[in-house]
């Protein structure tokens, strides 16, 4: 941590401000350069992070030196993480893993139709939720535990796994029950009792972007996960809010190599959600597999104009079967695959 | 709502999404412009809300009328709501309400104290973190059941009510049973089954707007509680993020008058959490009553040095007395007063 | 400037860096953490921001400590400055300067019609646009030098001062003539041509902040004028993008107190087009002023269903009467007055 | 063009607009709803854009049907646009053109040095910058017309094309005497005197996108020059402003397909400042290209350590040529080739 002081800071407040330093068991070095004296402060940071030294007096700024998350980070572990998500689906690894299905869960006929479609073309992770965030309390809200049956039962037919999102403590149960993978929504990346719920499972979990995290938030939430002792997390980038507005949001495919380069975790990319248009999956799809991403998530539905939940974004599963080819040429572009049949 | 169909629709597509329309138990008007045809849709607008009409070949973009929220709305009712806290506490009204305190409650000594010089300053509701959401895993993650307690008496002893935080399911029932206003913090404005909770309970919610929150996402959480039950709904400000980062959020104050004219609920303003630095909570509050807040809520500490959390942005109660006073003089200006002593 | 190493650099990396810092004529002063090693620089920042030491191999990442602005600056100019208009019109002191009227010059009638009748109600600077910078080529782009005449005429008949855009280095001479207060636009904020030309003159700059301009960026802008030698520019705050829609911009009050921190210029606000709406006008005016505000900017059409730009945010000067009692009564409540009529 | 009416607007009111859209010579057809009266315009919305409906009484709101710009879209011209840059290059066609070179003219050594290497690794348009636009008035601002001679025998040297940044109408006529292509940098994307002037040449324009331009108003601006007659205009994404301070920009790759749906006019890609950093320039330039980009635009310098600006995100030659060998593999995987070399 560096202490930048202020231009005329008198003697007894730097006095006063070494002795809180040692106070805290840190070793203060001071260098008093023409314009401004500086301090920087040898020890852990940890004991600084709780104490406020910007309202010192005569402190003009505090810089911390080192990142505020450890467990996520490539210097905690430098080799990149392959998360397994059981029957030989790995995430992080040289294959592009690709979870496809619809938006919601809505019937047992739809399910089982879009799922066998995907699967054939490539999918070997089941999307689909069973309780849906809904910005309006007005719109539908999901099937509930019937939503995750019909889920667990397609997977099965399929031979996939499951990945269907988790909103509140109370369900942590019931969805351990049915899913492989638990992810947690966007809108929940700052839920930190759900963190530390999914935290203390022993099950992988896909933990999407925040639609105004930082990327230092994003990795401090998976932090909060690993830190109570589950290291198996999938960072999902799925957009990112911003002035733009002919796109939902705005997908940060930058996101990927800076990740790569702070984080030994996974990372997807979900294209759908990201733009919210069926129009722009395909070539984000593969931007992102180029940019360096471990999989992708993709919503595909039979017939988007009745679907109950976010059918623009919604591709049918005919261009999903193009869209997987199109992918599999730029995944072999950048020295890659994607993934295989899950073995169940 | 009406929907604008691309140049070249053919009549087979109008023809199909007329027939649609109709299935919804709508009325389609169509009319055909020289670049366009444009079809208006007369009905409840909520039956569409679920069929994604984008996505019907030859649909160029729907355009909703309607605003997406009811009960919120200035025109379901159109005097503005005055929702009362208790003890002769009111926000909406001619007062301006303040609600001071610590960020954490971090002992006994330190939150009496607090709590007693802003309530001889002027503030009537006393705020203090029991539970705390917190960036990191590694911060401090407040006292739980036992801040409450003291919050409670803390209250009790200087006649104040109290707002605290709920932040999980789990938990209300137990804040409930402490607080007088139960505060949905920024990070779980879109955290849809609390929202639905603390729809099913007869007591005051504040709801903070999320960080990255449009007015009109801010208004549907809102909804949620209205839709439940719960008319008692205190909307706060406290900041949007955006590119800026002199201050650590930017406190949207423009979200006042918008809100008055959309919404009949009251709007309450916290500088200290929006701008991040006691340095501009002062000129900041006394602009959020000069812009027609119906309260504020502001953090102090008596000694911000060793302040457990959100050291920085908590003001001396020195500063605070100092706050109060040039409020009382803006609020005169416009025509307000600021909220005398609660009875108890 | 304080450089923070990787954690595993190695010792040549590091000598290599001390000798190019010894290079620059600096001094590095070597501290050696547990877990990194930090170089702090002393001597003049200059030299290293025209070199970029993050490149180098071993290094993490370079924090400057000085900020990149000088004469700008309240430790450059502790005393705040007060820009003088002429004809007794001074921005930066005790009293708020109000600079009204209408978005661009249309035609005499109304001009003066607006004139009068804002000048009336306590404005003493004349605003109107007789070059227009207009996002579609296909709207009215203004009047040109014919408006700057029939503005000089009408401030001349209403004794106000002029304050009008300058586009273009070429039109500057022109401008210059015409104009009491030379306006850079938003979109020109970081046209460092225009501002390199307007520093050399001797006439006082209204300088928008850009869109998307950080504090930091509106502050450098700045700093390209007075180190031209022209010391006489006013700031003004106009609105930043974000995500929030209901205005057409996000108004920034929180730069009104930032702004006053970091440097000595007054600031002014200009809540017409940065709410982009005339029913917000009147509160964001107000807030400005007692967010510290030293000037307003407003926009008033005695017709604005005809106005040929910007119709929607302009008041009708019944309004901006009513608008400027309310104003008096805030400005007294800060302890200012609204700036008495230009003597000529 | 929509006119939604207020819910309780009354028939004077209605009658009037109604008058006033006849006035225009335009068709009013009202749709009275439920809930809401509505009427749709027909007739050019040209009338309509300098009319400000919105401050009719008893309209609620004014929703345009048709995009503000016609020469730029799609609409307009179905086919994409290839333009031709001279010697063979071809931007928007089937192979992909990279433009690449330092960030500014330095040296005649430097120059000529990077101009080869890049060329042999198969850039065949030069980069450079003679006029630099910087942030700071201390940082180097160029090496004016001795840098464009420069560029000029480099080009000529190496049978590159080169473009490089206009920044002052007064300097159009030398730019145009040194550049095959000239680029309108991202602060003056709204400096529409520029964009007027570059429009009456017969010279291709490479127009970078504001770095808080909505895709609407970076279309709004090629309009400007098309407009005036110069269809020959490359967009180029260079990344956008938003709340992530992980990279310089965001770069938004979205805008690729978003562009190429609304517009016929080619789209490169500049990652080199859209992210800021050398590290995140090989994944961001495939991922461009994945998502269907028909360039790029690199910043290369042969010992970034001592560039005299944008250092961090300059590659080493080596870096670029690895980079392009990658790039290749991409566009071959999406159907697509890289520039060969110009014939001069």
């Amino acid at each position: 941590m560096i202490i930048v002081l202020k231009p005329h800071a008198t003697k007894r407040q730097v006095d006063h401000l070494i002795e809180r330093i040692k106070t805290l068991g840190l070793k203060p070095m001071v260098s008093r350069g023409t314009e401004r004296t500086i301090i920087g402060v040898i020890g852990s940071e940890d004991a600084l992070r709780v104490q406020p030294l910007e309202v010192i007096p005569g402190v003009e700024k505090v810089m911390p030196v080192l990142k505020p998350y450890k467990l996520v980070s490539r210097e905690f572990k430098p080799e990149s993480s392959v998360i397994d998500l059981g029957a030989g689906v790995r995430v992080g690894g040289k294959s592009v893993v690709v979870m496809a299905g619809p938006c919601s869960v809505e019937n047992r006929a739809m399910l089982f139709e879009t799922a066998r479609l995907v699967k054939r073309s490539g999918a070997t992770v089941l999307r689909g939720g069973a309780f849906k965030p809904r910005t309006s309390p007005y719109s539908f809200q999901g099937l509930g535990e019937e939503g995750l049956k019909l889920l667990r039962d397609a997977a099965k037919a399929t031979k996939m796994r499951v990945v269907t999102e988790l909103m509140d403590t109370r369900d942590i149960r019931l969805i351990n029950q049915y899913a492989d993978v638990i992810q947690i929504g966007a809108r929940n990346m700052q839920n930190f009792e759900l963190l530390k719920e999914v935290g203390q499972l022993r099950k992988p979990v896909l933990l999407k972007r925040g639609l105004s995290a930082t990327i230092n938030e994003f990795l401090l939430a998976a932090e909060y996960i690993l830190s109570q002792g589950n290291f198996d997390v999938v960072l999902c980038e799925r957009g990112i809010r911003t002035f733009e507005d002919q796109t939902r949001f705005t997908l940060d495919l930058n996101a990927i190599p800076v990740i790569k380069k702070l984080s030994h975790l996974p990372v997807v990319v979900d294209p759908s959600h990201g733009t919210g248009s069926w129009e722009y999956v395909e070539p984000m799809a593969k931007a992102a597999v180029a940019a360096g991403a471990d999989g992708l998530m993709i919503e595909v539905h039979p017939n988007p104009e009745v679907a109950l939940s976010d059918g623009p974004q919604s591709l049918l599963p005919k261009r999903f079967e193009t869209l997987m080819r199109e992918v599999k040429k730029v995944a072999a572009a950048v020295g890659r695959s994607v993934s295989k049949e899950a073995e169940r």
